[in-house]
This record gives C-alpha cells, structure tokens and sequence, in this order.
C-alpha cells in the first residue's frame, strides 16, 4: 500500500482532545488505503518544562542528558496517539528513534539524521499494522546514546521518514493553514498559495520559520518529497494547505511568489578601511570565528587605498561584531577609522522563481520604494531574490506596496 | 572498585532541590571510593499524571504503550541526577533500561527481569565514570520494546542490579528511617530495628509495602544482596537505617521481631459444606479462577459427613468470593448451606527467626490476647509466624499488647 507521513505539531497534540482530533485525520487517510507514518511532537509546554529543569540543574548542561531528557516528550506523545488510533480500531504502535532506528550523528542537541532503515517499520505495516507513530525529534547515536535533532527538529524527522519510505505526500499539520504570499498581520491582502516551489520555500524562510524548518525544506528538495502545511484545526480537502513541490509541479505561477521581511537585522559600516588584497577575507573570517553570522556584504567603491564596508547581521549579534572588529583594530589586523551599527534597519525581499526568466523585477521593485520615499541602504540579491535593507519605520509600508505592485493577492 | 547501588524513591526525587540533596548523598558514597549504580523513579506525581492520560484517553489500554508511556518519567530524573552530579564535578551518566540493557520477559506492565549483563556500565566505570544513574523499573523485552515491572518496580530494578554487579550492599532511600518493629501510628512504643532477616521482612511484608516491595526481598534474599533502608531526610550515619540481611549475619536478636497487622481482611464462613475428598480442591480452585486471593484456610472436624470450611481474603474480593460461590452452588459442584461474610476483621500476626529454636511463642500469644479478652476466630502458622484473625476494633489493642508482651521496645 502507498505510504503517507503526517505530522503533527506541539499544538496540534496539546491535549487528549487535540490528538483525537488529529487521530481522526490519520484515521480518514488509512480509510483511503495509505499505510500511515504519523511523526509527534511534544504537547506543547512539555518541551519548555523539560529544558527549563536542564537548564535550572546544570546551565552548561552535557548536551547526552539533554538529549535524554528532552526526548522525553515525544515518546508520551507517540504511545498516547497509538493508543488513541487503537480506540478508533485502527492497527496503531508507537516507535521511538532508537526502536526504528533513526540513526543520527553524535552531534547532541543538533544531530543530523545518517540513515533510517525502513524495514522494521515496513515489516510491521506488512503484519498488519496500519499507523506506525514514531516520536519525532529523536534518534539515536552510533554510541547508542538518545540525540535530538535541534528545536523544530519533527519537522526534518517527517521528510525524512518520507524520503526513507517513499511516501506519495508529507502533509505537515500545523496551526496555520498554510504559507502566505506575506504574514497576514503586516499585509492583509496576503493570500495563500496554493503551491510554492521549494526554492521559494527556503528564501521565504523568514515568513515560513514559524511553519516549516528550514532544513526539513532543504532535505524535501534534496530527495523531491512533496510537503504539504496545512491546519490541524479545519476540516480538510485533498486540496488544502500549500503544496510545497519541485519547479515541475507548478504548472503557471506569478513572477514574484512572495514578500518576505526581518525586522532581526543590523546594519554595521565599517568607515575607511584600508583596502588591500584580502581585507575581506580577514574581516569576515574574524566575524566568522566570533560567531556572527553575516548575511548582507557591500563594499563601496575604493578611493585612494581605503574603502568603506557593510555587512548586516542579526540584532543580537550586534555586540559580538564590535568586539570583534575592536580587537581586529588593537592588533593591527584590520586597519578602519570607525565601525557603525545601525540597528534601525529592517530587510525586505521579493522572491519568485520566475525571476529567472522574467527581467525587469528589481527595476520595478526599487520604482515602488521610490515612489513610497523609501531609502535604500543596501541591496543584494540572488537568482530568485532580491533583498533591500530600509529604515525600520518604513518596513510595513514597503512590504504593502510591493504586495500592491506585484498584485500578490491575485493568483497567476 | 566496590559497586555500590542507591536507590532514590518519588519523594526523594521529587523537585531539583530534592534531587541535589539525594546527588549529594551520591557523592559522599563516592568519596568513600565506591563506582555507585544509582537508581532513581520518577519525580512523584508524575507517573500518576501518565497513567491518568492513559486511563483517560484508553481505559483496555495496550500494556505496551502503557509501558512506552508511562517509563519516561523515570528517563526524566535519570538524565536530571546525571547533570546534578556532573554540576558536582562527579563524572556520571544516565542509562535508560534498554540501553544497559535490563533484559526482560514480554509481561508488560508486569514483567520480571531475565538478565542484567553487566558489561556496559562496568566498561563506563573502567572509563572513568563513577556513577551509572539508571532509570527503575523499566527495561526492554526480547522483541524490543520497553516493558515496566509494574509500580513499586524500582526496588526490584535496585536488588537486581545489586545482584548482577555483585554490589557491596543495596541501599534503599525512602521518607521512612527504617523498619519499625510495628507501626509507630498504632504502638508509639515501636521501636526501629537495626537489622532485619529476609525471611522476616517478607512475613512483616504488611509494614513494609510501604517501603519495601516483597518482590525486591525475594531477590535479596535468593542472591544474598544486602538491603539498607534509609531516610533521604535525614543526615546519614553508616549504622543508619535498617539492614535486611542473612540470618547468619544477625548475632544477636529477639524471638519475634516485629508486629504486622492488616485491616485488609474478610472473614468467609461456608456452612455445613458436604464433606468428601477433593471437595477443598474444588472450593479453592473456583475461588481462584475467580480471581480471589485466599489468604488463611481452617476446616473445623468433620461431623456426620458436613464441615465448615473458613478462609479469609482481602475485603475487596469479597462480592467476587460470594459470586464464585454462588455459582458453584447453582451448578452443583459444591454442596453448601450457607457462605457468612465477616468484613468487621483484622489479622495481627507476631514474626521472628526465634520462634524456630524458641517454642511457647504461640501459648504467650493466645494469653496476651484472652487477658485483654479478645476472641481468636481463625489461627494459623508458618515456621516464623503467628498469625490470629480477630474483630477489627480490638486490632490496635492486640497490637499494642504483643508489642509490650514480647519487650519488642527493647533491643536483644
């Protein structure tokens, strides 16, 4: 039989009540025929309760106890869904990662899936079974200690599980009802797609990172799993949600698929910097090894021998990059006049797929913000995005005007 | 190194003050040059809040997802004694039950404890590690999957691994100080005893449920572990607590030890039963099958063919007894006049190794209790026992008369 994975958030399990909810929708898919892998998350709180008690023990905790414990969470969850399925005569066991086994790397708190060989699963679904609910977020070391894959971390275990099983679909159940050409609270025109592509997917990682992980994105184009985000709290079609597919499966799309923004941005200039071969390379080496992670660069125009340098980085980086910069200056490293930090910026990109064979995109956005008296502190882009850095105050206007111009609301 | 094991209760364990507390305890032991196992249930309440979630949301519950359930709370405190103990610079690790492994059989929810191989954690002590933090209770069946040993296992789970590390003594940790010769609720006289014989606690298993699970006793017993019973409340001495020993290893001690009671029982009458061989057999096993637990049999002098036929059980099998014997009645099979339910009873038994090499035990009993004038409806005895079933509201008095009969307020 053909296998789909479901899975459901911490929201969706938050009470007995919730996962019968979602037990019904795993019901309706086996009536359809699907064997069915359903990955849980924790009840929602029970995670936080957990990391709360590691952190108050042991504040520079062993990241192997973490693990131990924080999985902790999802294996309630799993037997209880099994339980739930079983109630409603569906053929239902719970797996945790060790039992499956997901196999991971050592990388505690952040380990990364290796391999999940299916036939223990495959095996039980040939006997009978007809859900197999496996707690997701877990797996297992080469040393046979318990590893979880870093918060969020479900969602990768469902593509992944999708991937291993050949699964037709991974519908991804969660508290909204998909993605949105742009957050609904910023632009109320937003209007949800039906399908995005996963390349879009992952440069609207700003608007879908409360919805979807970003590397369960990446793992899903890596291996061509369709996912599909849809709520765990409405009636469902076939055609619910967003579809997140390859580039193929969109058969007409618009040119631009989506506004996305971060108000997490700082802008910091670098002043007169002595420009010589390989002064970038220093300068972001030293950030790098600072730990800051740089997203925007744009260096002027050199005139006699200095230069000035942006970069932006995320607010709470911001201290950490003039640290950096200052002891780069004291040893004579990197040789600058002054280093200043903006942190009234905010980052807006169009992204669509379409850009690839469409010109004129970013002439008409820089236009919109034109007209909108919108300065432009920085520009990047990418072969589906281009970002501008804006004065913080305008970040609303700019995301509604180039949802206007684009005509978002309207489907291609 | 001498292997230790500590086991640490749900009330001992039950908040991160507590848990630092019961480290610290830990940490002395380890001072003292010991690689301790310790063993630890889960933070109390929590279990009950599990198995609440399974009764609500399944009441035929699958034993497995009980067991699959219900164990993290163990995984839980093991991980936060791990990191409690490493915040105190002593190198630990936890261990789940099937990481160790604690092998099994497929009774879940009931199973019994097949085999410890012992090579894991001796591997980690022979690594530097000192302390093996094990959760109780649970461990993991020949198919794989996790298995409890039912509530109160975690004594079990501590004996066991005393037994398969050939520990130097398994000390158990619980809000009582000890074992008491009777129960300080209902004889103030009663006095802690420093050392108890195996054979002694099972008899007084009715004072000592709440510290002790019979199970664990039986183990200690069979492999000759050394079982301390011990506050976690109190600041410990060696000598603290009470040891559960070999008899060889009391030199000196009184005739009866201790004082058990249980206001748990139901008198049985069947009256003027026809008298013919295997007509007991018959009565016990349609009780049995019923599911009723007989606990003292008397069968007065058969008289022209018809006998009375008397047995106690726990009050709450009494409706099923009367059922059982209803129905055999109807069928035929056993040939009675009439079943009398006596439920205004109370057995008070006198226990003690002494009473094998020191006879008129038995006459000073039934003295003590026609001086109080109190009628002994049923008498039975076991080579360390004494056991008298008499009306309820005469059982603190019967208690604590013995207590001063037998001097049981003084030490040998």
């Amino acid at each position: 039989m053909p296998v789909l994975v479901m899975k459901f958030g911490g929201t969706s399990v938050a009470t007995l009540d919730r996962i019968k909810r979602a037990a019904k929708r795993v019901g309706v898919e086996v009536a359809k025929g699907y064997d069915v892998i359903v990955i849980v998350s924790a009840m929602s709180g029970k995670t936080n309760e957990l990391v709360g008690w590691v952190n108050e023990t042991s504040p520079m905790y062993d990241a192997r106890e973490y693990d131990a414990i924080v999985s902790s969470g999802e294996n309630v969850t799993a037997g209880l869904m099994a339980l739930t399925l079983q109630e409603m005569d569906v053929p239902a066991r719970s797996w945790q990662g060790w039992q499956v086994p997901v196999k991971t790397t050592s990388a505690h708190a952040a380990a990364r899936i290796e391999e999940i060989p299916n036939d223990n699963i495959m095996g039980s679904f040939g006997n009978g079974m007809r859900v197999a609910v496996v707690a997701g977020f877990q797996g297992v070391s080469p040393e046979g200690r318990i590893t979880t894959l870093g918060r969020g971390g479900s969602d990768t275990t469902a593509v992944a599980f999708a991937a291993a099983f050949d699964a037709e679909r991974c519908d991804i159940y969660t508290d909204v009802d998909g993605i949105y050409t742009t957050d609904p609270r910023v632009c109320k025109k937003a209007r949800k797609l039906d399908r995005i592509a996963f390349e879009e997917m992952l440069e609207l990682a700003s608007l879908g990172a409360k919805v979807l992980q970003t590397r369960s994105v990446e793992l899903a184009m890596r291996y061509k799993v369709k996912l599909r985000v849809l709520s765990s709290f409405e009636e469902q079609s076939d055609e619910a949600g967003t579809l997140v597919c390859a580039e193929e499966e969109i058969m007409e799309s618009n040119v631009v698929a989506g506004v996305a923004f971060s108000r997490d941005e700082a802008k910091m200039t670098l002043i007169s910097v002595a420009d010589r071969p390989g002064i970038a390379a220093l300068i972001f080496t030293a950030l790098s090894d600072a730990g800051v992670n740089v997203d925007m660069i744009v260096q002027n125009i050199s005139e006699e021998g200095r230069t000035d340098m942006t970069f932006s980085c995320p607010t709470d980086q911001v201290a950490r990059a003039e640290a950096a910069m200052a002891e780069a200056k004291t040893t004579g490293t990197i040789n600058f006049a002054e280093l200043i930090a903006d942190t009234e910026v905010a980052k807006v990109s169009v992204v669509g797929i379409g850009m690839r064979s469409h010109t004129g995109v970013a002439a008409k956005m820089f236009q919109v913000m034109s007209a909108e008296g919108i300065n432009l502190k920085v520009i990047t882009t990418s072969e589906i995005k281009i970002s501008v850095l804006i004065d913080r105050k305008y970040m609303e206007l700019a995301v509604q005007a180039l949802h206007d111009a684009f005509e978002l609301d309207k489907a291609a």
